[in-house]
C-alpha cells in the first residue's frame, strides 16, 4: 500500500467525460489499496476564458482580484471530480488551496509556496478517503487567495507529495512520458524510461514543456519521486525522473534533444572593451523585465568587442529599441539582430564523462551545411543557435547521430 | 456620510456591461462620501450552468461538493466588480464568504448564518475602500464551504447590514420596488413608497418574489432598514420596508394583492372524524418532504370529515399517490384533487382595525361569478383559492375594488 499523489492537467479534465475517466483511474488505484491524493488543474480553456473576462473589466487587471477570479477554475474541477468519485462509490473530499492551507507569499499571480498544512488531508486519507486538491492556488498569511502562475498545478502536486512524504508523485498529461525529442519532428523518437533531474531541468527549460521547471526543482530539493504519465492511455510506465545517475553503465550518453524556436538574438557591434560593458548593456535590459538566455562576448579588434545575447522572441523589438536608444551612450557601432533563429540542445548526464560529444554534434550539423550562429555549453548540455529554417533537419540528424532511437546505445 | 450595503442580483451582474454599470452606481455613492459594502450574486444563468455540470457527474450531487462548485459563481462576480471599480479609480477589495468569515451551520445548500466577523471589512471601509462580498455563501466551523440556498444573497446583504449596523440595506433588482400587484396583470398597479415588514413577509411568501422571505425575517429581527430598488433605472426611491405601522392615518388599509399559481389542492373525503386524523393524513405527507400551505377541515355527516389542503403543483401527483396508498388505512371514501387552481391574497396591516374587508373581497369576486374554493385568513391577509382561469380577472377587480391605483385611499 503506497501513498500516491496524482496530478492531472487541464486537458485531462477538459470535459465531463474526461473527468469521469480520471475518476475511474483514481478508483483503480484506490481499489488496489493505495492512498490517493489528486491534484487538479482547471478545465482546459477555462483560465483563458476568465482572463479574457478580467481584461474586459480592467486593461491591466488587479493582481489580487485576478487570483480571486482564476482560482475558481480549479475549484470547479475538484468539486466535479469528487462527485464523479462518489458516483463510483469511492469516498472523496475536495479541498481548495485555502482549505488545505497551502500557505504562499503574497506575490499574486506568481506566488511561491511557503508551507503546507497536511494534517487534515492525512486524517482524511486515514479515514479511507480520496483527497482532491485544487492545484495552482494557495492563500497568503493574511487570508488572500493567491495563484502560483501557469503550470503551478505541477508545483502543488510535488509540494503535496513532499509534505505528505508520498511514495510517488504522478504527473498525468497528454503525452505518455519524456521523449528523446519531439515525435512530431522525429517519428523514431523514443520514450525514456528514466531521466535524471538535471537532464529534466535542461529539457524543461529548453521548451519540452512536459513539466514545469519549478516543480522539477522542487522535486529535486525534496527528493520526490516524480513520474510523467499519459492520462489518455490505459497502461504504460511513463518516465520516471531519478535523482542519481543510476546504472550509468547502461545509460546513454545523450538522453534527448530539446529545441526552442521562441528566441531571437541581438548583437551589439564594436563596443569599447572596457570593464563593466556587459553590465552597461544587460543592466537596462534586465531593468525592463526582459529575460536574457544565452550570452556571448567575442574579443574584437582595436580594443572593441562584439556582444551577442538571446531574448524571447516576443521581447525582440522592445529590446532592439531599448539598445538603439542606448547606442550613443554605449559607443557601439551598430545594433543588429535576428528573430528567425532556433536553439537546439543535446542533453545528457553521460556527456560529463565522455569526450567528443561536442565535436560529433558540430560535425553532424556541418555535414548538412547548417551554420552555427552561437554555442553555449553546460556540464550536461550543449546548445547551438541556428537559422530557424534548419531546425527540423538539425533535430533529425542529431537524433540519428547519437542513435537515440535505440535504448542504451553508443 | 452613511454606511450603505448594496446587494445586486444575478440579472444586475448578468454581463460585462451590467457589471460596469453596477461599478458606476457604486462609484457615485462612494463619491458622495458614503461607505459602501456591495454584495453580489452570480451572473444570471451561472448557478444553473454549474448545477447542470454537477448533475452530469452524479445523479444526486453530493451536497458538500455542490457548495464548493456553485460558490465559484459569486467568486467570479466579486473579482470582476472589484476590477471594474479599480478601473474607475475607486479603491476596492473583494471577499469570499470564507474570507469575511460568514460562519454558518453545516447544512450544505441551505445553510443558516450563525455569525459574521465584520472586523476586516470595517477596517477596509475605514481605509476608504469599497468592500465587495460574495453573497449566498459562507463557511462552517470546520472550514467547509456552504451556501445559503437560492436567494441567499439577499440574506447575506441583510446579515452584513445588521453586523455592520449599516444605515440602509439596498436590494437592487430588476423591478423598481414593491407594487400593489403585478403590473403585467394590472397596468394601473402602483409602486409602494413604503411597506411594513409584516406585509412584505406575506407578499414575499405569496410569490411576489421581490425579496427572499428569509432576508425579510432577518431584517425584521435585526431592525435593518431595507429598500428595494431597480438596478436598471438611474433614479427612483424604490420601496422602503418599515418596521412599524407609521402614519397609519394616511396609510391604505390594503397594501397589495399577491397571487400564486403554483399550487394544487387535494381533498380527502369522508374520513372518520376521530382525534389525530389530521396528523394521520399530514404526517406521511410531511415525512415525504412535501410542503403543505393552506389546510381546511370541514365537519361532515355521520361522524366523518372532509379534509382539504394545498401543496406545490410540482408535488401534486406525488401527494395524490401517497394518499391513495394510505386510503384504506385512513378509511377515506375518496381522494380527489385539482391542480388548476390559483391563490389570490389581499394584504395590509390596515385590515386589523377595519371591518368589512373580507366581505368586500368576497362580494367583488361573486359579482364576477368567480367561485371561491378555499378561504384562509391571518391578521393582515385574506387568501382565497379559485379556479386558475379566473386569476387575472380576480386580481384586476380586487385591485380596483380596494382603489389601489390611488395612494392612501379608502
Amino acid at each position: 500500500m503506497a501513498l500516491i499523489v496524482q496530478k492531472y492537467g487541464g486537458t485531462s479534465v477538459g470535459s465531463i467525460e474526461r473527468i469521469k475517466n480520471v475518476a475511474e483511474r483514481v478508483a483503480k488505484f484506490k481499489t488496489l489499496g493505495h492512498h490517493v491524493v489528486v491534484v487538479l488543474s482547471a478545465m482546459s480553456g477555462e483560465t483563458n476564458r476568465l482572463l479574457a473576462l478580467a481584461k474586459e473589466m480592467q486593461a491591466l487587471p488587479d493582481p489580487r482580484e485576478l487570483d480571486v477570479l482564476i482560482s475558481t477554475g480549479e475549484q470547479v474541477t475538484i468539486a466535479l471530480l469528487a462527485m464523479a468519485l462518489k458516483a463510483l462509490g469511492i469516498q472523496a473530499k475536495s479541498y481548495t488551496g485555502s482549505q488545505v492551507r497551502i500557505v504562499t507569499d503574497s506575490a499574486y499571480t506568481k506566488a511561491r509556496i511557503l508551507a503546507i498544512d497536511e494534517e487534515r488531508i492525512r486524517s482524511d486519507l486515514d479515514a479511507g478517503k480520496v483527497v482532491v486538491v485544487a492545484g495552482f492556488q494557495g492563500i497568503d498569511e493574511y487570508g488572500n487567495i493567491t495563484t502560483l502562475g501557469r503550470g503551478g498545478s505541477d508545483t502543488t502536486g510535488v509540494a503535496l507529495a513532499a509534505a505528505l512524504k508520498a511514495d510517488e508523485c504522478q504527473i498525468y498529461t497528454d503525452v505518455d512520458g519524456v521523449y528523446t525529442t519531439d515525435p512530431r519532428i522525429v517519428p523514431e523518437a523514443r520514450r525514456l524510461q528514466t531521466i535524471t533531474f538535471e537532464e529534466m531541468l535542461e529539457m524543461a527549460s529548453l521548451g519540452s514543456k512536459v513539466l514545469q521547471l519549478r516543480s522539477v526543482e522542487f522535486a529535486g530539493k525534496y527528493k520526490v519521486k516524480l513520474r510523467v504519465l499519459s492520462s489518455f492511455q490505459e497502461t504504460g510506465e511513463g518516465t520516471l525522473i531519478t535523482f542519481e545517475e543510476e546504472n550509468t553503465m547502461e545509460q546513454a550518453i545523450i538522453s534527448g534533444i530539446a529545441f526552442n524556436r521562441d528566441e531571437a538574438k541581438i548583437t551589439v557591434l564594436s563596443v569599447p572593451d572596457t570593464p563593466g560593458i556587459a553590465y552597461r548593456i544587460l543592466g537596462p535590459v534586465a531593468d525592463s523585465n526582459i529575460d536574457v538566455d544565452m550570452i556571448i562576448q567575442n574579443i574584437g579588434a582595436n580594443n572593441t568587442t562584439d556582444f551577442t545575447f538571446t531574448v524571447h522572441r516576443n521581447e525582440y523589438h522592445r529590446a532592439i529599441e531599448l539598445l538603439r536608444d542606448l547606442q550613443p551612450k554605449l559607443g557601439a557601432r551598430e545594433i543588429t539582430g535576428d528573430d528567425k533563429i532556433a536553439k537546439v540542445s543535446i542533453v545528457g548526464v553521460g556527456m560529463r564523462s565522455h569526450v567528443g560529444i561536442a565535436s560529433t554534434m558540430f560535425k553532424t550539423l556541418a555535414d548538412e551545411g547548417i551554420n552555427i550562429l552561437m554555442i553555449s555549453t553546460s556540464e550536461i548540455k550543449i546548445s547551438v543557435v541556428i537559422n530557424e529554417k534548419y531546425l527540423e533537419l538539425a533535430v533529425r540528424v542529431l537524433h540519428k547521430a547519437f542513435n537515440l532511437e535505440n535504448a542504451a546505445s553508443i
